[in-house]
């Protein structure tokens, strides 16, 4: 079968390494890996009804972006270098007050593309315009959990307002009955978001079984306004609303002490680390990952929004954690490569739902396969060690998604169209916010 | 004319964004920027020997690489996350302690295939074997001032045989008349060099007009070792032995107090920025970029050798820079993307001394030009933001050193024999290695 694209039955992978071996995978219709092992090329090509020869390519489970605000890809490079109150204020709010759901649906398939490109088959996505958000990925054949950002800034009628928005949107997403595409409700963090709300969240989120995706304890100044006015820090006031549970996703968590560490790893939630928009913002301290590890807890990989990463990279945002850890802990063995490949792979992706996050029979075939010549993986004396450090996105040949190829051998459907829809909604939002601040 | 790679005669570049503006930039038979200017195509097509359609992507000075040990490419994932002592005395050393001059040939051009991927047409290495590196950059059309790593471990002996085997090798290099590649003395370190050494070094380097590279205050044990044994830091052990000239370049310089900054800026000292590097062996603080700005200290970019990085890729490096200097000193305005990518350009090519590296008449033409369409620059709200934090050196598309165009829509001619060649390089001496330690 000539176009990968469109395929829908089964697809025989040929040939990459797995687990340091190379391996053949199947693929049945439905997406799920049927079998791989050395070999099985020759029992199942008559039934395969594409093949792809992976040629010596390196296969890894597909990675899983956990935090992002996806069309914010629209805002990429528009504000920079800036005090983070002056950037927010005079800049990213501006502007995002702007946006419409045109613009999500066109940054957020920006976003996808862009995640496709290095090769994320799932993120997590909190932003606005959410349907739109569902649709762009509907089309472009990513897994997501989306949620509406959920901010009430402690005003009753704005937040009866949030709750039916939130409402809308669990109910457009799941309307859809698409498996790749889940809603989540999206309490946006202590500051923004009063008590009532994160109650009325977790019930819901709980009434609905959905999942929850929150910020939590980013800055040292989130943590110290919590204490002055609630007289509680930041995981206690989620904790006591019923927000952390085995469902939760908590990006940032740079403040957290010993004891909340510990805290989150028994509520079973899971954290979301953000190492380069933590650094680029100056959070002043990363993500206590040597307790959280201790703790037992969930640590997955999220790169945050455009705005203050600006990519959206996984690759390149493992070996900023690694680099991170290392660094902010003072300890050269702290967070090695096989761990960042783990939190940005089968952590992820069971931090979501959408399977292990293994290359393995029953799992969802959510793969992608990195080049085995590139430069980056010359010499390849060890795998993750080079996926890790040495490689960017740019070395991810090929990406699939429940079975389904969304790039081959780099090469994405309507990659110009979507470029030039992007770039022509960046340029009409910064327009008509300036028109409108004249 | 059809070969780009083998071109020898002038160039016209037409189509590429400079300075904000879509011009066109003609380049001589010397490999020197003739004009630049919007529409000068058309006077300029007759005589051009050869035109590339620019298309309207981005021309920026090509990145100046100032702190490599290139060979170590080789070594690329053969050991990471350990401890630095450990790392150090079992695995990279007995390694090294195997190397043949033809993997230092070997691992220089896979060095250099990667610097050329990713924009880099000019670099200040130190190693061994430099006869081979030589060679090595000589075929690959890369600018580079390479050192010899002087180490007497304070014994007479050995200061003997390390200063015979600097002058042989300056003398060899300068042999070679390429202007493309000049020699410079490489003194490791304070704790690796005697002061004698370091004396001797200073005055022949002074005596042959070449460059300085070295070490310096990478490590708080570095300086608190020199200050226990010597009673001095060791920027001033360099500076009383006639190390810190406007011909130096000292690498790292994570640990300088607010004077010695002052005490570099006055002496002219090229301070290469190594932020991955750092992060990655943990070096407990980063280089503090604020005070040597105000003391209006020169500092430059580099990777490192590909052990602690471990790529070569200055775009990665210009974003970790950005981002560690507002991690470490807890500032979102420090390192702003415009100085970065000053710092990658304009500063190190001023440090080695091949131009000012600014695109404008009269200058060498050392020149990339990168995707304005790819996913990374898109939108493109500001160039400068997208090429430091949203790019990788992937998005470049072609790369031209001294007129000669070395990678043209991301093909470098005998790609696939530097790295067969490189892979087979690296095995026999990891082979090897073992087999002597068995």
């Amino acid at each position: 079968m000539d176009d990968m694209h469109s395929q829908g039955g089964s697809l025989l992978i040929e040939r990459v390494m797995v687990g340091g071996r190379l391996q053949d995978i199947f693929i049945d219709e439905a997406g799920t890996i049927a079998s791989v092992g050395e070999g099985i090329a020759r029992t199942c090509r008559g039934e395969a009804d594409a093949c792809i020869d992976g040629d010596g390519d390196l296969a890894l489970p597909g990675l899983v972006n956990t935090h992002t605000h996806a069309a914010m890809t629209l805002l990429r490079g528009y504000a920079d270098d800036m005090p983070l109150q002056e950037w927010l204020t005079q800049k990213i709010w501006p502007l995002e007050a702007h946006l419409t759901g045109e613009e999500v649906y066109w940054g957020t398939k920006l976003a996808c593309l862009e995640m496709i490109r290095s090769g994320t088959v799932a993120f997590n996505d909190m932003y606005f315009f959410m349907e739109d958000a569902a649709k762009a990925v509907d089309e472009m054949g990513l897994c997501a959990v989306l949620s509406y950002g959920f901010i009430d800034l402690f005003s009753d009628e704005k937040r009866e307002a949030e709750c039916r928005a939130t409402e809308r949107v669990v109910s457009s997403i799941q309307a859809m009955q698409n498996p790749r595409i889940r809603a989540a409700v999206g309490p946006h963090a202590v500051y923004t978001v009063s008590q009532e709300g994160l109650r009325w969240l977790s019930g819901f989120a709980g009434e609905k079984k959905i999942g929850i995706h929150v910020h939590l304890s980013e800055t040292e100044k989130e943590v110290q306004d919590a204490v002055s006015q609630w007289k509680k820090r930041p995981v206690t006031i989620l904790d006591e609303c019923g927000i952390l549970t085995p469902r939760t996703v908590a990006a940032h968590c740079c403040w957290l002490d010993n004891d909340e560490c510990r805290l989150l790893a028994q509520r079973g939630v899971h954290v979301s680390h953000n190492p380069a928009s933590n650094m680029k913002l100056a959070t002043g301290r990363a993500m206590p990952y040597h307790w959280l590890k201790e703790a037992g807890a969930s640590v997955t990989l999220g790169t945050d929004g455009c705005a203050s990463n600006n990519n959206l990279d996984l690759f390149e945002e493992m070996k900023t954690a690694a680099l991170l850890q290392k660094y902010a802990w003072n300890s050269q063995t702290l967070l090695p490569a096989e761990e960042a490949l783990s939190m940005a792979t089968s952590a992820g992706s069971q931090a979501l739902g959408f399977g292990r996050g293994v290359i393995a029979p029953g799992e969802p075939a959510h793969l992608v396969l990195v080049d085995s010549r590139a430069v980056c993986n010359t010499p390849l004396h060890h795998i993750s060690s080079n996926l890790v450090y040495s490689c960017s996105g740019s070395a991810v040949k090929t990406t699939i998604c429940q079975g389904k190829v969304l790039m081959k051998d780099r090469v994405v459907p309507e990659e110009e169209e979507i470029l030039k829809g992007a770039s022509r909604a960046a340029a009409a939002l910064v327009k008509r916010a300036a028109e409108n601040t004249k």
